[in-house]
């Protein structure tokens, strides 16, 4: 029997002997790397967290002692060692655990992550509550060095240097966060780590001021003082966070000792560990990049075995476009790779502002990018645009800014879960005024979109998912505002746009069969919508809206707004959308079926509508 | 002539002494009291920031150079001497000049801000342009010290230590935002202003170490490293930008001479000046908070001589909750006063977490607490609820936190103009599944709204005017997800809520007159509808949707979202809502009238409705 099968609970942990740990460690790198094999799932990241996590058991009582994990997806030791071994195969799959912390899973989970940035925020929260209430327990959150440079932890330390609630801080250093970390922050740690000259300088003031009693009250401040010089973790002291020190995050002996002297402090205090992300399994510690988030084994950045996805098309557009403007620059929150903009980065090295994992600053310096004559595309995630709501509303939207939003995993996201859906970009988009929103179904229609919002002078979002059901039907040019007619029919309407369409045309060849013959739009445009073809709507009583996106603020919401002004009436509109509730991890696939979102689902609720139109 | 009437441009101020710069501090101070008398406006900062403005355009030549205004409200002296010194009394009038930087209105105005925490954000953007375009002007941003705890300048400082482009940060601090500022940013810049123990130690060191040639490289370092103690510069330092000094934010003389260093400077730097606010205007002076915006001269913290406001009524219900139930805590960003907690941080100054303008630390504090089993309540006004979209989503809404928004200056907002109507609330709320949203159009409501969201185990907002127009019909209590029968009619039905509705009470009397019987709904909750009241209004061919919020997403979007999902046919829904522009600043009134939204508007296209339908 393995170490690991012995470990049922927490509990099991405090009983080994640090020897015991070190074998448990490579048991689970083990159980981890074959389970992320077959499923998928944030591999590199987890290896490197192993120790850490099992340190972490060892020293503190949770789950009274509350630990957070900022992103999450670091999770899966603790969830491993939690009591949801056994499940660790059903990771990230429908009905399975989920990927990410979730209180309603386990008690150990404290709280639910997803989004980078919020632990630190989260932790002072629990902390204020414990004080108030009069509890002694231990609040620790776990932050990587790349989430770190996210403006909510320092709206937290903020909140710390205030309420003085006690905290612990785990700065999970492995100097990289999705892609290689940028900015100051980065640096600070990078030095950290590389610095020699503090040691020896530190000697040397040693032996300038003399050892010994004579150490007065003045020697002894200077000396503090010097390491200022050298060592960042000053700048933890400068916010009220007191830096314990800095550790091999992968000595399991050094980190417990290190997290007790934390638990013995009375004040906050920041632990810093240095990681290897994909610690132990060599193609990820030779490049955790790629192994960050694997779809069981392959590439991730917008390839495909058939055709390059959509991160990637826009990536060799922008490339296009920049060779023939120089304008165009590229502007990133930690996401190049992702993003399809590595090939950009290369041949435009100058045209590229990554800023780390921090969207509001990428969403504001692109619109002063703009104010200063450039034209600036930020590429990011649907689910990531949430984290820039204000600023593309006031500095985009409202100051009308020439800025394009490349919005990639638009739609169900698939094995991330609730907290990554790219199913609510429509509707904050739709509710800032001047932004255009479009949706492309082709590689012909994303590249002439993108020349679209470079030709033009507002605000532009293009939203598209990571990889699309192309739409097979012939292309007609993108015209500002129209609507294609892909097929002109008779008995219902279809309206649908992006990846929708491209699954909507295998269903018109079934309807074809069941001999219906609808009308298929392809609405191009989210906002604004065609007019002209939106009132020709009317012809008929029913209408299908299709869309990968929540109900409200969409394109059905949009259609029926059109007629209530236009005094259009006696359309039926249908929403064939995603519903207002959590959608859990389960694969696109899988989550399209339970929505009745997927072809057969879609195809029997028109039919239902064309049966009803019958009687 | 005075001084100021010779100033019409910024060239003006070129050519003047120092001693007629101070005249003319002395006349632009008299001049903006007098007209803020009359107009209303920020008054307090920006007499603080007299001596800074004219310092900046007689140092830089703006606008090659380019200034940014962090917040923008305190823009007012800059406005009057950029060629809009004869405007300067239709300051925030319909058709009159912004209280806030707008680049459509002058080339000076660089960009367009409101909310505070992205002027820095947005310098980054025009030094990358600058650099990129080959270009030398220089970027000056001004921060006060209660916007700069906002994550976002951490963003733009680490992207600053990225890309290396210089921009010139000028720090006023004036020891306040809108209320006394909090956290640990705030304590550092108060300490360095306190601090004498430092010009005490730097000289013993000095005398230490010796003075003269005989200064090596290492005590120089030493000397350097031991500011470190003291100043709280060296924490910019430590994060590459260059700490140039502090100095007396109203000695004109230091002020120049600090910025032409500041000019010199060959990285990024930050100039520290220290100001006070409401400077020269003893009212002022004494009480600024009470001054920081001034409706013409008069209280603003929700009192009205009539009857107190929402704000402040939501405060006393606050308070009466909290001496019932101590797991009652209240949530702030920064906004004590103007929320109306300001009875309930004397009388519960235990149960208060003012975070300082951080709306991403607020949420997601909050769902913490509410994870720890206290019932918090987060006061912030709707502007600045788009500031943590992300963290209502996914940390209260998706991670099913027991928090409740309260959130003021709902609807259409006034002299501040389109960068803070609260007309995106409703549909940003309910895009977010779980969440459920209310709007009190009486006191009473107000109360049993908090009372319900208090008892209840979800996510709540309730979203209420600064000042209603109550409504004056009987009190029936407050059901979850019900809407209350005002009055039953014939003709068509009226859904309303909030202060629409207290407004649509005087319209019903005009109808009467008319012999028209609208049936009236107060919807008093916007999610969940009342689904059997949305039901019985298909008796109705035509139905009135009267909201103060913008359409996308409003509640008659949620009508016919339920009509379409339910197969209800045949109603016509009309709109009356904020259309999708921006709304620029006027009085409420002159906004509704604009909109067709005031009495009016609203009675005359009701009639319109209704003659049609007699035709």
């Amino acid at each position: 029997m393995s170490l690991l099968e012995q470990v049922n609970s927490p509990a099991d942990i405090k009983n080994l002997s640090v020897a015991e740990l070190k074998l448990l460690a490579a048991e689970i790198r083990q159980f981890m790397i074959e389970t992320i094999r077959e499923n998928g799932g944030h591999l590199a990241s987890n290896l490197g967290v192993v120790e850490l996590t099992l340190a972490l058991y060892y020293v503190f009582d949770f789950p009274t002692d509350k630990l957070v994990w900022d992103v999450g997806h670091q999770c899966y030791v603790h969830k491993i060692i939690t009591g949801r071994r056994e499940q660790f195969s059903t990771l990230r799959k429908q009905g399975g655990i989920s990927g990410f912390p979730q209180r309603d899973e386990s008690e150990y989970d404290a709280f639910d992550t997803g989004h980078s940035g919020t632990a630190l925020s989260a932790a002072t929260g629990f902390a204020a509550a414990r004080d108030y209430k009069g509890e002694t327990h231990e609040v620790v959150a776990v932050v990587g060095d790349g989430a770190f440079a996210g403006g909510m932890n320092f709206e937290a330390i903020n909140a710390l240097g205030e309420f003085k609630n006690k905290i612990i801080v785990v700065l999970n250093d492995n100097e990289m966060s999705i892609s290689r970390n940028v900015g100051a922050f980065s640096e600070k740690f990078f030095k950290l780590r590389t610095n020699k000259r503090y040691e020896s300088f530190k000697s040397s003031l040693e032996r300038f001021l003399g050892k010994g009693s004579g150490a007065s009250r003045f020697t002894k401040k200077l000396k503090d003082a010097v390491r200022f010089l050298f060592i960042p973790g000053q700048f933890f002291d400068e916010l009220g966070l007191k830096y314990i020190g800095i550790t091999d995050g992968h000595d399991i002996e050094k980190l417990i000792d290190i997290l007790r002297r934390a638990k013995e402090e009375k004040y906050s205090c920041v632990v810093h560990a240095i990681t290897q992300k994909g610690k132990g399994f060599d193609a990820a510690e030779a490049d955790p990049e790629q192994y960050h988030g694997v779809a069981p084994f392959c590439l991730e950045n917008g390839e495909t075995s058939e055709k390059k996805g959509f991160s990637a098309l826009a990536g060799d557009e922008l490339c296009r476009l920049a060779s023939e403007d120089e304008r165009v620059v590229a502007v990133s929150a930690g996401m190049i790779c992702g993003t399809g903009l590595t090939k950009f980065k290369e041949q435009f090295p100058g045209c590229v502002y990554d800023v780390g994992i921090c969207e509001q600053q990428a969403a504001t310096m692109s619109a002063a990018l703009a104010v200063s004559g450039l034209k600036p595309f930020f590429a990011v995630y649907s689910t990531f645009l949430q984290r820039c709501y204000d600023q593309i509303l006031e500095d985009i939207c409202l100051a009308k800014t020439n800025v394009t939003l490349l919005i990639d995993r638009a739609g169900l996201n698939g094995e991330d879960g609730k907290t990554h859906q790219g199913i609510y970009d429509v509707a904050l988009l739709r509710s800032m005024p001047g932004m255009s929103i479009m949706a492309p179904s082709t590689e012909e229609e994303l590249r002439e979109m993108i020349r679209l919002a470079h030709d033009g002078t507002g605000a532009y979002a293009i939203r598209y998912p990571k990889s699309a059901y192309f739409n097979p039907y012939p292309h007609t040019p993108v015209e500002y505002g129209k609507w294609q007619v892909v097929s002109a029919g008779q008995d219902i309407a279809i309206v649908t746009f992006g990846a929708m369409l491209g699954l909507t045309a295998r269903i018109m060849e079934k309807l074809k069969e069941r001999a219906v013959y609808p009308t298929l739009i392809n609405a191009r445009f989210l906002k604004p919508i065609d007019e002209e073809e939106t009132r020709k709507l009317q012809r008929y009583k029913d209408v299908v809206v299709i869309e990968d996106n929540i109900a409200v603020g969409g394109l059905a919401d949009a259609l029926e707004g059109f007629f209530s002004e236009n005094d259009v009436h006696g359309v039926n509109v249908h929403r064939f959308c995603v519903p207002d509730r959590p959608i859990a991890h389960a694969s696109v696939e899988e989550q399209q079926r339970e929505l009745r979102l997927d072809e057969n689902g879609i195809l029997e609720r028109i039919m239902e509508i064309c049966g009803e139109k019958r009687i």
